[in-house]
Formats: C-alpha cells, structure tokens, sequence
C-alpha cells in the first residue's frame, strides 16, 4: 500500500489548541508570540530595535544619548583639570563643569569654536577621542535615519469588522482594504486562511477560504475582498455561535507592490471570531468624479456596514 | 447546480461609470483617483514628499528652511542678550541680530569659526542643542539626496499615440516604446488593457489584449508592442467611432530590470479613444551602424506616423 | 535511437570524490572551497571585506586608521615646520610633533577649534587636503555602517544534529530548525539534499529528499523538517553504518523573507553523517501561553532529543 | 482558417541585418547599440554617470570640484575685500587670494579653524552659503560612495572562448564561468541564444540554444555550460565556416543571487563567431583539497583548452 507523507496547508503555528482565549496575529500584523530562551546577542538587535521603535522613542533616545555623553566627557575633562584647557577662566566647580559640558558638546558635533581648547596631552587626546566618536555617531544617525524613513511599509488599512453578508444567492465572508498613504499599491493579492478547532480531534487546523478575487492591478479605491460561503467552503452553513465555538481567527496575508520605491510590502491581519458580524453588508463608499473628471474616494467610511438578512439556503 | 464565485480580472478600479470623460491612469502612470478621509498622519507622508518632488521645489525647501531655522535660532540668541557673546561688538540692533544670524549659521553647520563664542550657561545651551539639530539635519538631507537618486526609475518613453494599423492580413493595435536614459533594461515584460463601457449594462469592464509578443529580452532599439485585431479580440470590427463610444481607454502595465542597480521597475501609461489613431502606420525610426559597427537608434522618432490604408476584412 | 542530454540536479559541487573527509557547506552556511588564482582586483574586495569582517576588528581596524592618518599628516606638518603654524608655542620635537598631531585630529574631524592655525601656503594646502579626506573618510565610515546593519541576517538556528527518527509507520530524517532573532520572518521554504558516494562509481552524486512539508508562511515556533524515508526515499534502509561508508552529507538550503524589510534573506547548513543520530527523536519544546494570552516558546531546547526505537519495516 | 500572431523569442535587437561587422553585446555584457535623439534632462543622468564611472575618475573629479568650488567662492571672498575679513593681514594680491582660498577650504570642510572670520555682512553670508553647500556636497559624496559600493556586481568571469567540443557521442557547444569575488554566488540560471542570419531571407533570426543543465546552486568551482549539438538543435551539423557565413553571435545570460547582500544580480556575454574555437575541449581546472581538507580550485585556468578530435556523426 503507497502512503502519502505529504503534510497539507501548515501556517507555521503547530496544532495545539491553547485553553485560553488568544490570537495568533496581533491586529498590527505581528505575530503573537514570544519566543524566549535566546542568548543575550540574539536578543538584542540594535538595528532592529532603533529602526521599528517609535518617533518619539527614537527622539527621546538621541537627546538622552546626546546629554549622557557629554556629561561623561565632562566628567573626564573636569578630572583632567581645568588647566588643561586655555582660555578657561576658573571659578567655582560647577561653573567649571558647565564650560567644560559645552566644551565637551561643541567637540562632539565638530563644531569646536576654539574659545575653550586643550592644552596637555591627555585633554588634547580626549578631545580627538571624542570628536571621532562624534563622527561615527552621527555616521550612525544618518544610517539609522535613513533605514526609518525607506523602510518598506504597506499602509493598507482593514475595515473594524470581517462580515458575513449576502452574496449573489448564497452568503460571502467579506472585508474591505483600502490605501491610506500617498504612494501607489500595484500587484495587491490577498490569501485568507482560517484557523479553528477541530471539534473531533481538539487539534487546530488551518483551511484556506477561496477568495472570489485574489488579485487586483491597483488599490485605487477600496477592495471588498470576498469569501463565498459555497457547499465547498469549510465554513459552509456556519452560524454565529459555531464560529465562537469553533474559537476561529481568520488570518489574511497580502502582498503588495509599492510603486515609490518598487518594493514588495507585506501586510497580515487576524479577526477573531468576535469580531465577525453575522448579517451585514459594507455601506457603500461615497465615491465620484470631482468637476475636473477625476474620481475620489472617501476612506474613512472603510468599516461602515448595516446590517441585512441572509440568504435562506434550500 | 454548481456555480463559479470566482471573478474575472479586474483591475482595482471598480466597474462603476462616471458620466464625465475621465481617465483612470494619468500619461504619467499614476492612478487618477484621490483618496480622501485620511487621517492626518497618513496624509502627511513626509519622506514621500520629499523624495517626490522636483528637484526645483526640494532645493527651495533646502535653502528655506536653513534661513528659517537661522533665523529662529538668531532670535533665541537675541534675546539671551549680547552680552552672552564674548567677542560680540554691541552695535545696533539690527547689527546684533545680523552676527547672531551668522553666529547661528556658524553653529548649524558646524563651521564654528569661533570669533564669536556662547559665554553664558544659556547661550551654551542653545548653541549645543543648534549644533545637534544641524547634525540630525544633515544626516536626514543624506539620506534623502541618496533616496531621490537611487529611486528605481524606468525611463520608459511612449509614443504619443496609440494606432490601429494594418498588420499582416488584418489590422493590429500597436504602440511603440523605446528607453529615454543610459541605464540598461533587460527582461521587459507588456501587458495591455482595454477598460470599456459595456454598452447593454453600462457598467465597466477591464479586458486584456493579449500581445503578439509579450516578453523581451533587451529594451535596446524601440519595441512596438502589437495586439492583433482577429476574431478572438474584444475589439473586432470597431471602427473609430465605437472606440469614443464605449469611452475606451487602453490601459499598458510594463516591469522591467533596471540592470545598473538589478531593480525591477514598473512603468505605466494609458491612452483615452481621443489618443487613437485609426488607420495609420508608425514611420520606421532610423537606426543605423556607425563606422566603427555600432548601431544606433534616434529615440526622437517614436512618436512618429503616417496614414495607411488598413486591411478590408471579408 | 534518440538521447536526452538534460543532466540532473546538480548543486555545482562538481562529481569528484576528494579523499580526505572534507564538507561542502561549513555549519555557519559559507562554501567549504577556496578560489585561487584570482587577480589581485579580485581578491581584494574592500566593501565585502568592511561589511562581513566581525564587530571587533571593524571598530579596531577604525581606531588604528585614524590613529595611522593623523601620525601621517602630522608627520607631514612636522616635516613643514613648527614656523608654520600660528599659536604653536615651540618647545622640544616631542612636544611639537604632539601639537600637530592634535592639530591634525582636529582637521580631520573638522572640529577646527583653531587655536593652532596654518599661516604657510604648504601648511594651508596640507590642512585642505586633510579636511577633505576627513569629510571623504566620514562619507565611507556612514555607508560601510549603514551597509553592515542592513545587511539581511535570516537568524535561523538549527538543531545541532539530524536525527533519524521514528515518523508515522516508518522513519523519518529530521531536523529543527526557529528564529533566534527579534523579527518576523515569513514564506519560509526549505530545501534538503543529500550528497553521497554512489559505491559502484566512485562519483559523488546530489540528490533531493523530498519533504513531508516544503513551507510554511511563518516562523513562529520551531519548525521540525521532515523527510520521510519511504521505499522511494534515496536512503531507504540505510543504516547508520550506510551513511558513514557513503561519505554523507546532508545540505540545507532554506529561504524566506524578512518581514522588517521585507527582503529575501538565505540561509544555508549542513550535517555531515557523523552529526546525525541514527534512532532518536527531538524532546518537546516547551510551549504555552501566559497570563495574557501570548504563546511563547523556549528556543534554548531546539537541539535536545531524546533516545527512540525506530519502526521495524516488514 | 486560423492563424496564430503570437511571435516566436526575440530579444529586442530586431531582425535586421547590418551590412558590418557588430556585437549585439559588447564583452562586458552592455548593450552595444546607442541611443540619440534624447531629450537633454535624458541624456544627462548625474547619478548613473557618478556610479559607474571608474574609480579613478570619480576620485579625480571629486578633487576637482573640491579645488574649482574653492577658487569660486575664494574669487567671490576677494571681490568683496579683504577688509571683510577679520585678522586677515593685507600683503599681495596672490597672498590675498591664497588666504582666502585657506579659508573657503575651511568653511567648505566645515573645519572654520577661525584665525580668519568674515567680519561684513556680505562676508558672512557667502561664508553661510558656503558652508551649506559644503554640507550638501558631503551629503551627496556620502550617497554616491554608497551607491557605488553597494550596487550589485556578479563578479562571473567567462572563459575567452566558446568551444565545439566532443560531447558524449555527439559534439557540444561549450564554454566556462567561474566567481571570481570573495562573496558566494547561489541559484545561478544560464541562458544561451545565437542570433545568426538567415542565409535565405537576409533576416537576423535569434534562437535559443536548450542547455543541458541550466541551473545550479552553488557557483563554487567553474561551471562548463553545455549546449548538445543534436538534430534539434539550430546549429546541428555547422562547421567553423558556417558559423562565420552566418555571422553568429552567442548571447548568454546569467541571472544569480549574490548571497552577501541577498540581491539578484545579471551578467552578461556574447562571443561572436571568430571567438568560437572549432574542435577543443577545456582543459581541467586543477581542484584538490589542501591538508585541512579544504577543496580549492585555480580560476586563472578558465579559459584553457586543448584540441580535441571532434565525434563523426553517422
């Protein structure tokens, strides 16, 4: 007898079924696990972290740097004494400090107004030390700005909701995408896989929803992105409560083209079953030309839906 | 009864009919269609912007604001007073303001001659917070001038005009391309669409013109991209007045390697019925071998045609 | 009587047995094969070398470069002489070359505090030409960091060993493999191929094995690869004897995407038939959710196994 | 009747055929056909020009622009006199001009050593304009050094000829790549196509040559790449004259990943018919494994063949 030993369709999640409410996907797209037991240099990716923190982190983190550094220089300009440096006209120790923290900022930047400057060996060394760590910092910003700003980023936007609305004579899975940034989207493909309980086995399985339409050219208006719930459909005949029983988390995955830059973007979502309306349907985007012929589209009603009767299936 | 939920292609851009002449893609590939109820953050996308604009508008931005920014710090300065400024010459006001001016453009840039030099705790301060705003700034000018420069860029040039001409024994839809920039493009791929009313639904319909040839290799001489007009095609038997009727537009969707910096790069255009030519032939672009056996092309011809009788049909 | 002349798979490895036990691919994924005879242009390949050289000799080799330049520029402002330098106070040749020395790291940094100047034509030339290399020398330093940060990393760690280990009614051969990184990687693809000593030819041969699963679309636990060892299986009934007499030695090429950047990252491994197990199976890692709700797992435990009869196949 | 009007390979060089001797491609894989006729902005494309230029050039230009932009602004400090300038003592005209060039070198480099300041309002803003374009001129330096560092090169050398060898039974067409960097190449695919004349229609005619392995997935040692000259190849049969008479080109494209960076990268080749060496076999390369049981290869003997008998067909 020929077996198979081909496994089928497996997200990379395993099968087992977690007692507690949870989700696999975050609704930011990342997934919802942590993976712990690292050695210390895996965990921290200082790149990684610097670039995907937020402005403000980001912000924060370089005026912080920027004043620990000086205060550090200072403090090792302030114990080499101030007769190291010409031009410093001595006074009390904190006005020291203070003409030695400017001093120290003034190296640093390379802007070196030369008022203040070291005279002895060691405070000369100091200051070189600390002029090229200067350099290599902001050789560091520049990178790091740099990566933040070209980071590919698909700015697709979901609507609040997954619904099961009518459609054609049977019912559909539906939600709405939309563009919420300035460049273009081209190539978009979705892929919408659910993740339930399997009632028999208690084991999680993973089954793709064909979609009625995987692929658009543009994402020039929204896209109803759309399930039908045929005989063939896993979820066939699903009521409201099956979805709850069934704990199931609709993942959908798109792929993108971002045409300012012609990079793949990637964008994940996951609804949870409570977040599943059973009958509705989307209200439809206020859409239309504007006196000089050109088409526009009102992205904030994404998510808006109403609610409408099923289709009845004999 | 076994249905089909699947759909035809479709490009994104719904099948609703606007009365107004309207185009979807604008001659410069961009799609025609405005998105509106953003969010603020989203529609602030300020590395887009910068990184889009002429280079005209990004230059005035550059030099505007390195004035404001003196001049704001000028101020700050100001007001801490000039007796914080050794080696300041009190003079008039405007004398004041004038050599803080440049004392600020001295420390933005780092230039730091150091004539002039901050002496109170204040003005040390301001000074070493304008030094690293400066270098924060600098670094974000690199990373963008990197950004404008290195963005993929196809330099696709199209002829004018889109022509039904005859072609063998029927007639074909042609239109010619060639590469306008130095770079080299390799693995060119065309795919044409035709987006027309349906005259019996009045809605819209996007279908593809399959190409006599889909793929080439080299973008070196001009490429004149064909679909032949037989019996399968949508548009069999139009004549220029069905074109204008049904508001056709001709949708082309070109990828190709840039092959300087191995990128793929995506260039679109579109032609409106009032861009078609019905009955004419491209004038052949002169391409030659020079003495020492190179060959060349005149890329300035493209767009060039002549009328032609186009085949009767039987 | 007609041929094929397609060839088989074929990894580039060439066919020829070397004698000595020797790998294709080391464990950290880098070919086990050395080219020689390059030209000197060739060998030397700065940026590969600056990008792939390790943290420490990075930062060293870039103290010991400023270091280097500046005794060179102050060499040269020695050999100008101290007469060409305002402010220099003239004192013993230790003390001068220290001065210019000071004077050089300041030019090269650009922090100019200038409270030593170039007076002569030749001391103003040399002090130009520093300042430039400095700026030429910071441009580099911006990019190589940017370059080694960027550089895609995959992060994927594997199991120290192979195992051969009872799967389904028969065996299987497996390994583990997760992401010891902080970002997400999806699309995973994996490749497995064994290259062995065909006895009778004495010619090395590269065959694939194919796997029980080929993707997954994310990385989020381990990963347990697996081939199972059914009758078309290249290794079926070897034992662990077989693998060592044919000189085993079994590849790894994974390849996903980095969802930070949205890259392609590659990941290559190998075991040679002294790392794999013959009759094992990988201990359980443990997985859970917490309090919240977040699954995690403990990736410390990816290589652990576990003795395991294997399937007596009748 | 129905006829079919999709077209067969064509690689964009057209079908004509030039009474000269020509290369569709020149040795170094470019495209060896110009393009005139363009649009200046077209022609002029800076950071193309910046990229790929040699070394040597880049660095001979940028000392230029470095001298010329000094003597610029030093000509424009000098019209506005030397009494705008602080601490500048009057002498010469050339000692004038030299010292002002000193300090246009400093503001530039943004070093603003200060024994020289601009003490006048017109002085202080040029010296702001100055600094400023300094600072750009940098930013820019620092995006073009990257740009030439990072792009993409695939390091394939070809061996100097394309050989007809004997080939099991029958005779190929053969010739040898090799890396010849420091980084791995991985998922190398090669193509071969011989653009030849049609001795009946005068018509260039370009047909792809089937290879007998057409992809690998290391590029470790070299790589002889093999076309089986059977009864269905295009050249089956051709002796060294009737390549000549049809002026065949060998056009081969290799398409490759560079593992360091993860990048795709092309190469390109053509040998021209009295490139094609009638009746040899490439020489073995010398590949050994060294005491550490390291396999090493010499790539300086890639292009070494030997005459060889070629098999008599039947």
């Amino acid at each position: 007898m020929k077996r198979n030993y081909k496994r089928e369709n497996d997200l990379g999640f395993g099968t087992r079924n977690y007692g507690r409410y949870n989700r696999f996907l975050n609704k930011d797209g990342s997934v919802n696990i942590k993976r712990r037991g690292r050695s210390l240099a895996d965990s921290i990716d200082l790149f990684h972290a610097l670039i995907t923190m937020s402005w403000t982190k980001f912000l924060l983190l370089v005026i912080i740097s920027y004043f620990v550094i000086n205060v550090i220089f200072a403090t090792f300009y302030y114990l080499i004494g101030y007769q190291s440096f010409g031009n410093l006209e001595h006074g009390s120790n904190w006005k020291d400090f203070s003409e030695l923290f400017f001093f120290s900022a003034q190296t640093l930047t390379t802007v070196g107004y030369g008022y203040i400057y070291p005279k002895s060996i060691s405070a000369g060394t100091m200051a070189a030390v600390e002029s090229m760590i200067g350099l290599l910092g902001f050789a560091l910003a520049t990178g790091i700005l740099y990566g933040r700003f070209s980071r590919p980023k698909s700015g697709i936007v979901y609507s609040k909701n997954i619904l099961v609305a009518p459609y054609k004579e049977i019912s559909g899975l539906m939600f709405r995408i939309a563009n919420s940034k300035q460049n273009e989207l081209i190539e978009i493909e979705a892929q919408l896989i659910v993740s339930m309980k399997d009632l028999k086995t208690n084991k999680r399985v993973f089954l793709p929803l064909p979609l009625e339409l995987a692929k658009i050219n543009f994402l020039a208006l929204n896209w109803t992105i759309v399930h039908a719930i045929d005989e063939n459909s896993p979820i066939y005949n699903y009521n409201a409560e099956d979805f709850e029983k069934s704990d199931s988390e609709f993942i959908i995955m798109i792929k993108a083209i971002n045409d300012t830059y012609s990079q793949s973007v990637y964008s994940r979502n996951s609804y949870k079953y409570d977040e599943l309306v059973y009958g509705a349907r989307f209200s439809p985007m206020i859409n239309d030309t504007d006196k000089k012929g050109q088409v526009w589209i009102n992205v904030s009603q994404l998510s808006e839906y109403e609610p409408a009767e099923l289709n009845v299936l004999v």
